[in-house]
């Protein structure tokens, strides 16, 4: 290897999530790998920040070495601390994940993984998210270990302007029927809400959420949710630019 | 008034906050009111939705009538459970506000007040969002008010498809110096990360979010930050399109 790369590793199912170990292991063959991650689930936290209350840092060992630091806070806040008290220096790349369940379609604006590397990505370092479709934990990382190697490799070589991030998604089959990796925009699929209505134990109404991803474009294979079903690995460059310039003009009779 | 329209209320400051009595107040004026809110202070988190636990819903009273339903969750929670469970039908209009504190630039990414507006878009209702620019709770909310009235007038007689919601900045002056109603795309203004590192009464570190806001293109009266800077109302439509197309076609040598 030619260069020894610093990189950043971080996700939102918590520190002791199997995904973050195999992310670690991998990422550690490019270079040198530091862990900041929450001290537990912060599934579907999106952006959150902590602003209210401070954060406590932990250092966490794994076989009697240091495996990283643990933070009780949400993904983002877990980048913006390591980016700027954790790490001595700006890391060459920062990696979220490895995610268990998919971030398709606008699962990104809810996803604490692509959260996290939002945060790398702000702070001008090159980020991936990468997340595997299944939220059974159980399910083997090795296929999105190896292709978050092949990726972040590839980025880091591509010396492309980091103004996105690449949100990678995994499909849960073994490796030898992956097709490859195609490069995708993400589909417009959505999610239509419901809420269980139950009693508690003393009577008392609560609201479950139970809402269902329905799938659009699923013909469409250079849509993430699409490719990823059929078998690949996508690649969806994301960036947050949220004026939507069509509508600018549109509203000048709003201007009183 | 021709139509009695049917109008959601929520924020992300909580149902006691004053913002949100004074836009409720407001929006009686267009039609029949309906205020679900977080039952406490949620500001900074973002898109984040609830899905682990179940939510409780609470009648709020206030001056002896029903003022509306306080939930125990996010203020996207807030807007997916009433569209999905606590309203009789789908409303015309979503506002979310009046948040204390600017909602501009990369702060979208971060707002619940903006979360909640975009979960109203996301189900097809015209949505608004709308904060004045100061975190003083003090702060009078009558001018920030008539322009919510003004603009949410304007969006329901547009009868534009409701891809969008309209980000709404009010400036902390005298309403009878505000220049007017601005249509502007959101700056490039940004945060520097940092955390002040303290000890506790124990001598053990926390680390406490001190970022400082950065103003950019700060002469460019097409941005929400300078024009309402100069003292305009600003209006920037929003949406979440993730794909940074551009580099799509950067990244073909990714497919392996």
């Amino acid at each position: 290897m030619e260069k020894k790369y610093k990189i950043l590793v971080t996700n939102d199912d918590g520190i002791d999530s199997p995904g973050i170990f195999a992310l670690a292991s991998a990422m550690s063959q490019l270079g040198e790998v530091v862990v900041a991650a929450p001290d537990r689930q912060q599934s579907a936290v999106g952006h959150a920040l902590t602003v209210a209350r401070p954060l406590r840092v932990t250092k966490v060992k794994r076989n009697g070495a240091l495996f990283g630091y643990a933070i009780d806070g949400t993904p983002s806040d877990c980048v913006k601390i390591a980016l700027s008290n954790l790490l001595e220096e700006k890391p060459d790349l920062v990696v979220s994940g490895i995610n268990h369940g998919q971030n398709t379609a606008i699962n990104i604006l809810y996803s604490g993984t692509v959260a996290a590397a939002t945060e790398g990505m702000l702070a001008g370092v090159p980020s991936i998210a990468i997340s595997v479709a299944s939220h059974d934990t159980s399910v083997p990382m090795d296929a999105a270990a190896e292709y978050a190697l092949i990726i972040a490799g590839k980025l880091l070589e591509s010396k492309l302007k980091p103004n996105f991030l690449l949100n990678v998604n995994v499909p849960a089959i073994p490796k030898e029927n992956i097709l490859g990796i195609k490069v995708a925009k993400h589909s417009s699929s959505y999610w239509k809400d419901t809420y269980e209505m139950r009693l508690d134990p003393f009577g008392r109404k609560y609201y479950w959420f139970a809402g269902e991803y329905y799938l659009e474009s699923e013909d469409d294979i250079e849509t993430d949710d699409a490719a990823l079903a059929k078998g690949y690995v996508t690649i969806t460059p994301v960036h947050f630019d949220f004026t939507k310039y069509d509508v600018l003009t549109q509203l000048k009779h709003f201007e009183v």
